[in-house]
């Protein structure tokens, strides 16, 4: 069963919930509406089911519900963000708001977020930059789950990468990858339901291949592309955490517990101006590029689907399973 | 059969045939130390066998051999380059030489790289800004090889992601990979040799799995990580010739023969200041994170393969085929 709630009145819902839970008004407001937002646009596991760990975590103090996050302009191009061990969406919002007038002036500019928290659906970060017109990568360390290529220890973590890029008279473009072959999520939820996992997904401890939930567990993600998936969860980790200082993934505690210290993770942003490098057509031949893709059967413009699925969310609400209800109404 | 030459012979034998095939000494010069060099890496594919196609292009004018490369600050923190339908490496050596400067000043900065050519081996290049204590990101678009996830137009190419991070007291780590799951030269080699493809490679023109080198050549590569690799070309595409104003990699003519326009091709740099962000021991801290990853058994730090080939090379000479030595004589 479910219930239907409009984006409004899902924000106010899992709000109040933080606020209960040891968060600050603005933190809260903040959090609830990127949770929101996942949920509509279908990535339910960085959506609502969130809220019971998030406040949990706050609670314990693993996360500082009430922590401002502060930026330093560290050099023309670059931002250096503190998220104060709070949760990471207040640091996108400041991140959000002041690097595209760094970016508009410099050409390219950075944010580098430290002692962060859960960062969520990227796409949902990147596309705010697009909505500005600019060109925006962003990297997010995550707790270790995949080891280098060859290994067994979970050095990385699935470490997504986003990108988004604005086109002329359409929709940004917008892709959103973790590096792990499946996200780890679908490993727990198969735990859960006590059923085997397909073949190719997950590493044992020893980094044999199994089908075992609970030696997944204990063992370590299939990156996607093999070597190639796992070099980029290294390239993650030097941007995200490497450069920003914070926690790389093997350091990192749990954000699915309330035990331990904050997980001090990292995110990097880039920032592009892409009208200045590449003159007043650049949109255009941006657009151009979305429509070749889009003229080819069987292909999407990727972001599409998350972007359709949020306005149909705004018109007709979004449809909450009762156990989320629940587990948000017990907090 | 093969012939041993010391790095300096090599250089000097490919940098004269290239200028007997009409370029210029600098540009020959810089051509030649880039494919010597990853000759000397491991990497054949980008590196001697190469010479007999790049002379006949410049013979036909496909790339004009006496092209000076020219770049211009259009912001503090943006090189937009023109490599002015020349081979791509004397901009690259414009590059390595100006963008190191802008990227201590404003702590990141890229440089945009349009009417270019074949890219060589990244790590090569990105490489070169870590020896100066940058972390570097560096895309190339190529010819079209791939489809978007789903489709059959190779609209984008096999685009190759380079990464490269200093590390305190070690060699640089350095990652680069192409974002197909095999190389289009594989193909091309098992076509040469009349042998099928192994399963997973290639798909043909209707987008189905093919083992038919030819086939696959009329059709598309399989990206790395499946519907993950599509993504990250498209990523490519958009930074390396949509932010460019390079081709796109359907627009590009082939890197392989002599027939048609200059491919046109793009690459975009980003170097960063890791200390400038990190702070003064980001350096360490990197070295750690390579430390943890070598201490795992059966991993590599990615690079150190590519960096000891060339150490031994620079002290034992590279063995060159003969029929490489006969097609470079032939020029």
């Amino acid at each position: 069963m479910t219930t239907r709630l409009s984006i409004e009145a899902a924000e106010r819902l899992v709000a109040e919930a933080m606020q209960r839970a040891g968060t600050g008004p603005a933190q809260a407001a903040s959090v609830a509406r990127a949770l929101v937002a996942a949920e509509a646009a279908g990535q339910g596991g960085h959506g609502l089911r969130r809220v019971a760990a998030y406040a949990a975590q706050a609670k314990a103090g693993k996360v500082d519900g009430f922590a401002a996050p502060t930026t330093e302009r560290v050099r023309p191009g670059v931002l250096a963000v503190d998220a104060a061990h709070g949760f990471a969406f207040p640091a996108f919002d400041l991140v959000a708001g002041q690097l595209p007038a760094l970016a508009c002036e410099t050409g390219i500019a950075c944010a580098a977020v430290r002692r962060s928290h859960h960062a969520g659906v990227l796409a949902l970060t990147v596309e705010r930059f697009a909505q500005e017109g600019l060109v925006a990568l962003m990297v997010a360390n995550a707790p270790g789950a995949m080891a280098a290529w060859g290994g067994t220890r979970p050095l990385f973590g699935t470490n997504p990468i986003a990108f988004a890029a604005p086109l002329e008279g359409a929709d940004p473009l917008v892709i959103d990858l973790s590096l792990s072959k499946i996200a780890r999520g679908k490993v727990m939820a198969a735990r859960q339901k006590g059923v085997p996992l397909p073949e190719g997904w997950a590493l044992d401890r020893d980094g044999n291949p199994t089908t075992d939930p609970d030696a997944a567990m204990a063992g370590t993600m299939v990156p996607a592309g093999d070597a190639k998936g796992a070099a980029l969860a290294l390239m993650v980790e030097v941007l995200a955490a490497g450069l920003t200082g914070a926690n790389f993934a093997y350091e990192a505690s749990s954000l699915f517990d309330d035990v331990g210290d904050p997980p001090g993770l990292g995110q990097f942003v880039v920032a592009i101006d892409p009208v200045a490098i590449g003159g007043p057509g650049t949109l255009r031949r941006l657009a151009g590029l979305a429509r070749e893709i889009a003229a080819d059967p069987g292909t999407r413009v990727p972001g599409r689907r998350g972007i359709e699925a949020r306005r149909l969310a705004a018109e007709t609400g979004l449809a909450v399973e009762d156990d989320v209800m629940a587990a948000i109404a017990a907090v």
